[in-house]
């Protein structure tokens, strides 16, 4: 573990005599106009002193805090602002480590994030997050942990690598990087009054830490008001002003996601920009960012221009993306503003609509310049357990994903996992399927899927069926992204790349691998947890474009199909669903039969 | 010690079956207009429901919550408004105990209350912080404190009854009730990077409580941006707008008080009236009410009124005296709006702008109707040692109060402590004075003051004279509230008197005493510590009216002619003082001669 950054009291003595001219500053901006969060104003020509990575003084004019030492920097006319921080993220969606992704966002000035490393929760237990956590503390920005809450997701539908209990929440309360509860995604058991999930929260509470919530249903009658009760003390699962002002009168703080395929920001907003309700309680965040986002269209800075775009005041949308999420987790004395004794995190900006990261500091260092990272980004050195998370049992072969038929039939009626362009729920469907020599057989664009249990090594392969991915010819997708327990899901017309996709994922410990035609049409290595990559965020894009273009050329031009891939085992969401357990209803939650009895 | 009121997480279950329609509420509220502070909003027909003193369920119709033991109240088309918090106050100023305190202000509207028992730590040190404490958490409202951080204020200019240290305080950060450091008075200390005031500030940080400031000074220059750098996290000291906006700036909050004679929110308000700034870093307080305040014209009930009466929008005045000031010490979660989970502590009133406080509600019980307090207002056993701590170690007699003069002297030069009228500082004058019998004799309007230490019955006197009281024939008046370090101050014009005062307040256990001609005229008893009385407001009311009759009678016509007299020596306000130590020049913090060599 690296020495933790020096606190507020460890440095007062010296941010005291800096600020009274007896000491003087390690670095000055001057000549900049400041945007105070706190006052929601721009102060023009007001200048930093900074001093062991924390502001000393923030004034009208810092000349008494330099010294022959002093780097002082003009900010010549542009803006600064406080660092951008991310109120609720999954690190894994990206891709990447904590190191590599926070490679990917210093320079879109993201200097504050609050991740939820649920994925890798699904794998390998607490021992996962806090792998997470320890190369979390050793970035040059801020990372703060929300313990994951809630692995498995559904239990007794699937069965995770490793479980979280509540015991291990009390216990991770305790580390110096968790800020709080990951979203409490269980609300029908919040609502239920179930145990488990009130002892985590009140391990939470009692810690006086934040309980991350997570109500994903529109119904804001009672259960919206039981869940409330229970402690939650936000939501990003609102998609509507309804949603939004609904979570700010119980109390909680409104996060609005804008992600790579969360477009959620736009319906709420309105809520203070037409509504007029005080900004306080609206929080700004982006829930889920692939590679290729981070790299084309930026981080939190994405998400205040797309604020201010739709009609935000600019200070308003800052205060929502620093101060707000900072007074959320109990920060706002330590980061979210530039003020003295907060981490000197800043942002220099000549455009404050456009929002150019012109210049990242963190923690009083620059970090970041005209887009290209500045800082080390460490490298944990992952254990072998983390690194070896594919544990198959076995070669899979071909009829490991043979179907059998009850015996003598020659048609069968099976149901179909149906997917659904740009929705998550997917439809029960069913078909009439052939069968030849004793095994059924898909037909038309029914693709076979299966789960093969990656986690305790068991040799076991749930077989299904699938349609809406308009695959043709042979071909065989597998991915070890499979949430939330995160085995493997493969999707294919041709059982034999089935098991070569499966194997292929096994020798290079997780990722996603797709075949057409018997050889190996893309490859994107995931080696740690089988969730992510410890290579720089442009060549993981760089990799699923080219896994996004095989997929193409199998024929699917599904929006978004790899993510409606790894969400088929996700058995909290309706209709059907496939986990290690079986076939899943996800309307009864409760285990099904492929076919159907005549 | 009290059963401590159950946490959230304790009575979550309860919280979330009642909001989900499975148990009866304790209580409902039900047709009037709810406050929602944390959105700035109105709700029409919004429904309450209370189980184990908390909100269970906030919304449009709680008629799910009612079953057959449920007391169902008709708000009859009132407002539901949030019990009022006072931000900082010391409850010593109203000279009576906690218990009293609340009994005061309960039918006000004050639900909470942060309270720094400076006097009393000056007196008894920590163990008088503790026994404040310990009754705090009797009441049926919340009373949180901040532990102080400067006792004595003036260490070597004056001996306290008992000091505080880094390391009570540091003690202190672990009790239930304490939720902070009180006022940092010693600002010239933290400027100067005074170990001790810096090691209390890194004790309350590392608790994760806050830093109370209190910044004294108009130079907004590097000095005031040093004290902020310090760590202090809020200041009622300002009095100009241009005051408060420099501390919100800054990070700070901005504590804008209205007490019974201070009177600094209407000149700092306009930062929000006029300026517009955001208000959410502006707090109301009261600093310190006597007695007559609380029975005459009420507590932050009267502080809401006159912010709006300044032109406050009535919901942001509320916010400034509810959620503002429980985000401000971590406490958004605990209380502070009508919200889930919180403690249901809130006002009907049938008025926003004149604030009549009809029915008052404390975590769920009824504690006031119409003006009347229903609690119990528990009192703690103050043991003997916080009961008699009027130590005079000795019956003081006439000649105690003898100044003698140089040898031969016939006249005198002497230093002479010059009350102004409506300010704290004095003047530090001269007289020339006529020596008799080898004794020094005011003359004129001059009268003798003498400061007799009463901690550790030493019998020291120190004696010196002061000017402007106009006090006429033969008096005295002695009191041992005498910031800060509460010795006895006797103002007089007749040694004989002034004895029997002091001899007086050794009897009863401190208080004040007046005498005219021979006999006592008024005698305010205040057995606690020499500060307060465990009587209800009102008789110490009257007794004080009386106090102050017979000052009048004294020929005294000056305004708060008692506050001047109790604040003779507080040694760290300009010019001229005195202390156990003897006479003070307080423009240059050092000890002076009473009597000029010729």
């Amino acid at each position: 573990m690296p020495d933790p950054f020096p606190s507020w009291p460890d440095v007062a003595p010296l941010l005291i005599a800096v600020a009274a001219g007896r000491a003087p500053a390690d670095r000055v901006i001057r000549g900049g106009k400041l945007i105070n969060v706190q006052t929601r104003e721009i102060l023009d020509g007001w200048q930093v002193a900074i001093a062991k990575g924390r502001f000393a003084y923030v004034g009208p004019d810092a000349s008494h805090c330099i010294g022959a030492g002093t780097d002082v920097i003009e900010a010549e006319g542009r803006y600064l602002i406080p660092g951008l921080c991310d109120a609720h993220m999954h690190i894994e969606s990206g891709m990447l480590t904590p190191a590599e992704f926070a490679r990917a966002v210093i320079p879109h000035g993201t200097t504050t994030m609050f991740v939820d490393p649920h994925e890798i929760a699904n794998v390998l237990g607490l021992d996962g997050v806090r792998l997470m956590h320890d190369e979390a503390l050793m970035q040059a920005v801020s990372i703060f942990v929300q313990m994951p809450s809630c692995a498995p997701s559904a239990p007794g539908l699937e069965t995770t690598g490793r479980e979280i209990t509540a015991e291990d929440v009390s216990e991770a309360m305790s580390w110096p990087g968790i800020v709080g509860l990951g979203e409490m995604m269980n609300f029908p058991g919040v609502i239920a009054g179930d145990p488990k999930m009130l002892a985590e929260i009140a391990a939470t509470q009692e810690a006086r830490k934040t309980v991350g919530g997570h109500y994903a249903s529109p119904d804001l009658g009672p259960p919206f008001h039981a869940y409330a009760a229970g402690g939650p003390a936000d939501d990003h699962e609102g998609t509507t002003e309804a949603d939004a002002i609904a979570r700010m009168r119980q109390g909680m703080r409104a996060m609005l996601r804008l992600g790579s395929a969360w477009y959620d920001v736009e319906r709420q907003i309105t809520a203070v920009t037409e509504k007029g309700l005080d900004p306080r309680n609206m929080v700004l965040c982006t829930d889920d960012c692939f590679a290729k986002t981070l790299v084309e269209d930026g981080h939190m800075n994405r998400v205040v221009r797309h604020a201010i775009a739709c009609g935000c005041d600019p200070l308003v949308a800052l205060q929502m993306a620093t101060i707000n999420t900072a007074t959320h987790f109990g920060l706002e004395r330590e980061l979210g503003s530039i003020a003295p004794g907060r981490r000197a995190d800043l942002i220099l900006t000549s455009d404050l609509t456009a929002l150019p990261i012109e210049e990242v500091f963190a923690r009083g260092e620059r970090v970041a310049k005209d887009g290209d990272c500045l800082a080390d980004c460490p490298h944990l050195d992952w254990p072998d357990h983390a690194r070896q998370t594919v544990k198959l049992g076995k070669v899979l072969t071909a009829d490991d994903f043979d179907i059998p038929a009850p015996d003598g039939a020659n048609r069968v009626r099976a149901k179909v996992i149906g997917v659904v362009e740009n929705q998550a729920p997917t439809k029960a469907l069913t078909a009439d399927l052939a069968v030849e020599g004793g095994k059924v057989v898909p037909e038309g664009e029914i693709c076979r899927i299966a789960l093969v249990e990656r986690h305790r090594a068991t040799g076991g392969v749930v077989n299904g069926f699938v349609s809406g991915f308009e695959y043709q010819g042979k071909m065989a997708i597998a991915s070890t992204v499979a949430h939330d327990s995160h085995h493997m899901i493969i999707v294919g017309t041709d059982t034999a790349m089935m098991a070569q996709a499966a194997n292929r994922l096994g020798e290079v410990g997780g990722g996603v691998s797709v075949w057409k035609d018997g050889t190996e049409a893309a490859l994107v290595e995931l080696p740690v947890a089988g969730l992510m990559s410890d290579s720089p965020a442009e060549d993981v894009a760089k990799k699923v474009d080219r896994m996004i273009a095989a997929m193409t050329d199998c024929g699917c031009t599904l929006n978004n199909a790899f993510m409606q891939h790894s969400l088929l085992a996700l058995v909290v969401i309706p209709e059907l669903r496939i986990s290690d357990l079986g076939l899943v209803d996800v309307t009864r939650f409760e285990l099904t039969d492929l076919l159907e009895t005549p």
